[in-house]
């Protein structure tokens, strides 16, 4: 890990608005452990006539996709993040009739008046906890984006839209899985306890060394893959229902929020 | 408390299709202690035109509005509610821009094709775990309908909804004021932890004996009023905001659903 100095205080330490400038000026990194005890979030941008599809697809599949907060149309803040949504983050992707059409730091351009925009959970939230926990985080020691896997599993459909459920994957120690279930499942608005603990091919995933977005990670001896609903689901939604235009966050490169991290802990 | 013969069996006891039949056939009761262990839900039928508005309301005011279904236009059951949602209810509240034009037993005749149902989480779910850690509950002691109260706290508002929180009271012996929020809080899906403790005038309630929803009960020496978000909250804001058309339940004559209340229990 780099050591803090005056200038160039670790990513950890920044607040959501220093990171946010970061990523306006054009740094482009995936964000798991930035701005230590802030919330993360997915972005989902979908035309307003879009938008109550959506947003009853998210009320279908809570896990996968908690809302946190939502746009106005055509408004690129909202109560959560007072930011600039077009902006802000460090990679975006912009999909047509379900294509991805491109990736790119900066959206202003490709941005419409109509769309709303939706922040979901995300469950880099509680890898703070679980290091506290004792519970190891690998694709932060590598200093790697985490692992994320198209599944088998289908999410209920709402409208127009339906898809399959995306993972994250953590490899957990076996004897500390309990605490990591213990853990996340007190941050329920961020994707809370795991959707599956041990099996990838239960979930239809072929080979965790290829995950269908984000880096691999090593599995260790005497290690599990625990895996939690991810909020790339909504992105994996539109890749398959093909609507005319959406814009989404480049998996694990997320909004920077001025919520705390506690405001979703349950007792 | 009457008790079982094999012919009518108490309340508590029968099933939510035992239930649905007997307010189908014009029973008409508030259903606080009916169908032990099943959940109970309020209704919101809208316009598919007003859903999205609806549905951003409640996503915007959780504690109010904890969404457990929705049903697909013109579709009178959802996977929540196998029953007849325009019939199975003991009583209806039907309004037409903002006013409460009739209050019925059966809406079959009122319903239109284009509503969506929303079925919101109801405290009453909460009962019985109060009533197990021997937190009393005055209203069922009393066999009337809990007493509810438009307070002075302005909800989120969204699109053309906005309008007043809602709260139900029950009156808590102080020394069991803290078990009763640690036994609701563990239920979020069906309103959670108290919104307010003690002081009605905060809330800008002037009088508890005059509910303005339900029935009033005693506040015995010794007790202190509690309160909780309330699912006749969309119903406020249906008065408020007068959209063309709206149904709701008789506030406390709930829908009767197929899920447990266990289902909504967190750790």
């Amino acid at each position: 890990m780099p050591t803090d100095d005056l200038d160039t205080p670790h990513p950890s330490r920044l607040t959501p608005a220093q990171a946010r400038a970061r990523f306006r000026a054009g740094l482009r990194v995936p964000t798991s452990g930035w701005c230590s005890g802030w919330t993360q979030a997915n972005l989902l941008a979908v035309p307003r006539d879009l938008a109550y599809d959506f947003l009853l697809f998210a009320q279908r599949n809570p896990k996968a996709c908690p809302v946190l907060d939502v746009s106005e149309p055509g408004e690129v803040s909202t109560p959560l993040f007072s930011g600039d949504l077009r902006s802000d983050l460090g990679a975006y992707r912009v999909y047509e009739h379900g294509e991805m059409v491109a990736e790119v730091d900066d959206a202003t351009d490709l941005w419409r008046d109509d769309l709303v925009s939706f922040l979901i959970g995300c469950s880099f939230t509680f890898e703070a906890p679980l290091l506290e926990a004792g519970v190891p985080v690998r694709h932060i020691e590598l200093g790697r984006n985490v692992p994320m896997y198209r599944t088998s599993v289908a999410c209920r459909g709402a409208g127009r839209l339906s898809g399959p459920l995306v993972v994250s994957m953590r490899p957990v120690p076996s004897a500390q899985v309990a605490t990591a279930v213990r853990v996340s499942s007190r941050y329920p608005a961020v994707h809370g306890a795991p959707v599956h603990v041990g099996d990838p091919a239960a979930l239809g995933i072929r080979d965790l060394g290829s995950p269908d977005f984000g880096d691999p990670v090593e599995i260790r001896s005497g290690e599990v893959p625990v895996f939690w609903a991810c909020g790339v689901t909504p992105q994996a939604a539109v890749m398959q229902s093909r609507p005319a235009f959406a814009i989404g966050h480049a998996p694990g490169h997320m909004a920077l929020t001025d919520a705390r991290d506690s405001d979703y802990l349950v007792p």
